[in-house]
């Protein structure tokens, strides 16, 4: 599976750039072997790093790019200054063929408007959405949209709805995966128009395991295996989740250390809460796919180290070697989501700047 | 403090009523021995209860009702049909003033519609919220609103945070408490209009700590004393945090059992960990008010035992103790928000019924 698949690179995106994204693909290319890589960047810079990473260096590509996509550049202005920086570089690679997919820990808003405008969405979705894998009391589940889009319409979460469908069944591996659309409470008569609009029409879907409404306490438990929800909500959530985790981690950590009996319980039990400890690292959950658009695209944290990038490159290698968007096409035409919603439910808006 | 404060209980609220609220009552009663309690509910299976706690007994009244409100009532119907219940009738004595507030276990949406008939907001208050104290990495902070109002428009924002700040600065005791808004991120674009409009508004209120945006991740790391959102973004974030808390502290449980060094090492630390498993013990935050109304309403999980009922009844004794709604329209006059918004935001709505 893993044969010629080659990924693009934002060399220069990210806090820690290009130090992690070289330290991240030589950590990527050690579990996926075959891989090969198209860095865009600064050539001197990344030479210089590839120097010392030998295995990496026989099956990267450098291309020499001079522009940067600054981290706090609008979106806007990015796509119009930015055509020649090493992100849309890396975006067009995608385009042209000649990589399956593209990382970059850049810029958010300008990835998704130039992935939008260079890439497009796949025929039938009208937004590309960003799907992050969540961990659980089960297994994984993913929840999309994590931040891609302020507001959305009911025919937007139900493409989302189709789109995580595909994702979930492709990448997580799972058979018939349960759905639910993210609300105050599981009753019918919870929440706004707009969730209510996507509930009803979820409702009448083929071939998908519509659940209803979860709610927050459900994703922790693993009740449900796609979360959709909008990007407002969904954005705040991801981000109430990491902050929980690290909290509780934190607490744990600082009473562990509050006594002699707890350092020395701490380390009787340190191989046994290896698992445990690599489970809460964030950086284990880093990367998260714009998903519906035509070509792969994965957004790691800005501040990601190298052990965080090369799980962002596990994503995008997850992403393209299971086929995703064959999957999410394929489910579209099965969920038969053609619907007449009502046109009166609020249009929807992005802070992003449309394709023009 | 202590002297006079007496708390009415609707006994038949939630689902181990009344067992759970005698038991919470004598529980907290320990903690505050001067309170008294006016306790709602059937005469009959109270006084059996009541024979097991003397000192709760001595210093509580049972008030019969005959009626309940079901748990899955419509606040509309609970509204009409519930006169009579134990649920208003505890609200009713705090109308009267014979109690300075009531706790109740009950349906959610009804406690929120019959307080808000009864009691009436504060003035200068739209709408009430429900606040909720979170632990953080630093001190509590509170949140509101946590799901009171599915759709808020900018006013009611800045109203809340005015709500939040009275309720820093007395029951949590911080001087110039710290405000923010929730959003998707901290920059000035970010977020609808509704955010955007509130954000304006509470940049020039006077005597308010307001810090702009904040994110999800800010509220576990307690870089704020009062986050603000609107009721759907809080409940799903409150239910978010309560899930991941418990995905975390399940897994680390999980980890420990899975070898005998793992059980052994938590032996050992079982004294250093009390505080944390205490901190992490979802009854210690159980009660949340109804901040804004014209009397103290604290709702409980509807699934609160003894211990966790007690905690509400801890929270609504602080409102009171604190002089929470002084409190608040002091800071209401001092902040000077009567300010030009533009009418164009949204129209607010809710679930709940008007106060017709």
């Amino acid at each position: 599976m893993d044969q010629g698949v080659t990924i693009a690179l934002d060399a220069m995106g990210g806090d820690h750039a290009p130090h992690s994204v070289i330290e991240g693909a030589a950590l990527a290319l050690r579990r996926h072997p075959t891989v090969r890589f198209l860095l865009f960047g600064d050539d001197n810079r990344i030479r210089h790093l590839l120097d010392l990473h030998p295995a990496l260096k026989a099956r990267a590509t450098v291309v020499h790019t001079v522009d940067v996509v600054a981290s706090d550049a609008k979106p806007s202005v990015a796509l119009r200054q930015g055509v020649n920086s090493s992100m849309r570089l890396a975006i067009d690679a995608v385009k042209d063929g000649r990589a399956a997919g593209v990382v970059s820990s850049g810029n958010t808003g300008a990835l998704l408007a130039m992935a939008k405008m260079v890439l497009k969405t796949l025929p039938g979705i009208n937004r590309p959405a960003l799907a992050s894998v969540l961990p659980t009391l089960k297994h994984s589940c993913v929840m999309l949209d994590a931040g891609a889009n302020i507001d959305c319409d009911a025919r937007t979460l139900c493409q989302f709805a189709v789109m995580g469908d595909g994702f979930a069944r492709s990448v997580l591996g799972i058979t018939s995966p349960s759905i639910a659309l993210l609300n105050v409470g599981t009753e019918e008569i919870k929440g706004h128009d707009t969730l209510k609009a996507a509930y009803h029409a979820l409702k009448t879907a083929k071939n998908l395991n519509f659940q209803g409404f979860c709610e927050g306490t459900d994703i922790g438990r693993g009740n449900v295996d796609v979360v959709i929800t909008d990007g407002f909500t969904g954005n705040i959530t991801l981000k109430t989740l990491e902050g929980t985790a690290h909290f509780v981690a934190t607490s744990l950590k600082r009473a562990l250390q509050s006594s002699a009996l707890g350092k020395l319980g701490f380390l009787i039990a340190s191989s046994a809460l290896a698992p445990f400890r690599e489970k809460m690292d964030p950086r284990q959950h880093n990367g998260a796919g714009f998903i519906g658009l035509n070509g792969i695209t994965v957004k790691s944290h800005g501040g990601a180290d190298g052990i965080a990038f090369a799980h962002a490159i596990d994503v995008a290698f997850d992403l393209i070697s299971h086929n995703v968007n064959a999957k999410i096409l394929e489910e579209l035409e099965r969920a038969g989501l053609d619907l007449a919603f009502d046109e009166t439910t609020k249009p929807a808006s992005t802070e992003e700047p449309s394709k023009a």
